[in-house]
């Protein structure tokens, strides 16, 4: 697709990137503590700076961004909860009652709701983008979730709603019912795990609910066997709140904002835009490794270090939230703290 | 002791107690999201419930209290740092440079600094407590580390000063150089730990520094083999600031007030507490389980699953504050999220 951005700049694109790299871990050294002793806080200062080209890290106008879309594959039973869930989730969002709501209103984020795709038509609401692509997706055991040209243009819709938003942080959450499955057919199709070792319990499925999963899976995953490029399986198996997700992730990393990536279902997108651009993983934040089967190796297989493992399955954005104030901290420690030589502390021995 | 509260009340002490853990499981259980899908929040929302028997959380006038002071075990060479960084920390966190006070800046916490026991006599200073029971502990390879008159008055001083503050919640640091070495001793000897599982790098410490400090924790550990109470242990090898921290561990149990446990030394204390009085431990929150060699083990010993896993080792109460917003989160997912029968979302099918 010729529309997604290929200058997204690795971290260490120049040789001023890497100079600021070392001034950081210089600062960081130097600050009133023993050498690395915040630990995976001081990774995420260090990546924060080079994320700004900063000595200084400004956080700012943080956005979350729900993109809600249904999926065709939800008829095979792969769900614990009947499909009308995801239009009603979408509802109890914009009635501010969702846990997503709850979070951005503790951490001072603005959401924005995304229709991507729900099969439904929904009323209009002052803090809903209508951005249906389509009355959900196609059963990806019978046909194509999307079309070529309905993927394109929901990486393209991802892109543009997150340029028209302010701010540097841009947290991304999802509600579909269905989606752990299109999500595990991705990474099965992408990187070769098993089926058995992507796919998991979603919402709650039971024993004989899992085996129907599976066999779902497994026969949606042979019909779209061939799929080569990122984009085919995302066309053939994913998600139209998925396809969104990765064009809001190319389009923050090119604008070098900082994503808060969260669940599983978000780590697939993270998946595919990796594939299509892979600098644009210096600008991600794996918030939490859940308890969804599949998310621990899917970060595993990108080199993903979360920094959280609570057991949280839920989606939303929500586990991205709950690790928001870690941003905020490694930003201040960075910002404030006291180095040995200002503070008048001796040093090692 | 005698002057130790006993009237540490458990959570499921009353059938009211018992009733009211089933109501805050139910309504967890009815908010709009899976069953158990907001993993370790949702477990800490029972908790904090049942702390402050209610079925809304209500978290108020958070305090952070940093106990300092020195051992004298520090004089055999088991830290990387001098001495002399214990009182040069605390004149850090007076001129409000250190992490503790980045962090208690960035989520409200109001910052008190005790002096339990620095080996120097400290310039008054509105922030500092002085609270000094002697100008650092004896050295636990030659004596005992405390008499059993300064364990008791430090054990005391911790509970007054948890009186005399406001709020239900504290977070409770140390700094102290050396302290890690008391902490292994503690957990060896009150559980049978071997030294070598016990104790870790501290600070820093290079191969041939960490065989020194194994060397003067074994003749340590040879010497005080024969302590047999929590509170002879703490005596023979103990600080005064873990001491402190134990009685304010207890008197904030006693009070219901919620304790944020930080890092391996904060979690001694919480070891000793629970020995004195086991349910001391259903007041706790476990923050992070840290760097430092023996903490995950004491806390697989405690039972306590904590919340953090992000490689800390600075101690200073670091590791509760950057836990803390977790707790603020868990109280408001509880307080407001919708329930699936407020909110017209469907449940399973």
């Amino acid at each position: 697709m010729r529309f997604i951005p290929t200058g997204i700049a690795p971290l260490a694109a120049t040789a001023a990137d890497t100079a600021l790299a070392s001034q950081l871990q210089h600062i960081l050294d130097h600050k009133t503590k023993p050498l690395g002793a915040l630990g995976q806080i001081e990774t995420l200062a260090l990546r924060l700076g080079c994320m700004q080209r900063s000595q200084t890290i400004a956080l700012t106008a943080p956005q979350v961004v729900v993109f809600a879309a249904d999926h065709g594959i939800a008829a095979e039973g792969v769900s614990a909860y009947p499909q009308a869930v995801t239009q009603q989730m979408v509802a109890n969002m914009l009635a501010g009652g969702a846990a997503v709501n709850v979070l951005a209103r503790q951490h001072g984020f603005a959401l924005t709701v995304v229709d991507a795709g729900v099969a439904a038509e929904l009323p209009a609401h002052p803090s809903l983008l209508n951005r249906k692509i389509a009355l959900g997706t196609g059963n990806a055991c019978r046909t194509q979730a999307m079309t070529a040209e309905q993927g394109s243009a929901a990486v393209k819709t991802g892109m543009d709603i997150v340029s028209s938003l302010p701010g540097n942080v841009l947290a991304l959450g999802e509600m579909g019912i269905g989606n752990t499955s299109s999500a595990a057919l991705i990474f099965a199709l992408l990187t070769g795990t098993a089926i058995e070792e992507a796919a998991g319990r979603g919402t709650g499925l039971n024993d004989a609910q899992m085996q129907t999963k599976l066999q779902a899976l497994r026969k949606a995953q042979q019909r779209h066997a061939a799929a080569q490029t990122p984009l085919d399986v995302l066309c053939a198996v994913g998600g139209l709140e998925i396809a969104m997700m990765v064009g809001a992730m190319l389009q923050a990393a090119h604008e070098r904002r900082t994503v808060l990536v969260d669940g599983f279902i978000a780590s697939t997108a993270a998946l595919v835009a990796h594939a299509l651009e892979p600098h644009a993983l210096d600008y991600m934040v794996f918030c939490h490794v859940g308890a969804e089967r599949g998310h621990r190796a899917l970060l595993a297989h990108l080199g993903a270090q979360p920094l959280l493992d609570l057991g949280l399955r839920l989606g939303e954005g929500s586990g991205a939230l709950l690790a928001w104030p870690l941003l905020q901290s490694a930003a201040c420690l960075l910002n404030e703290m006291a180095s040995f030589e200002s503070a008048g502390v001796d040093q090692k021995v």
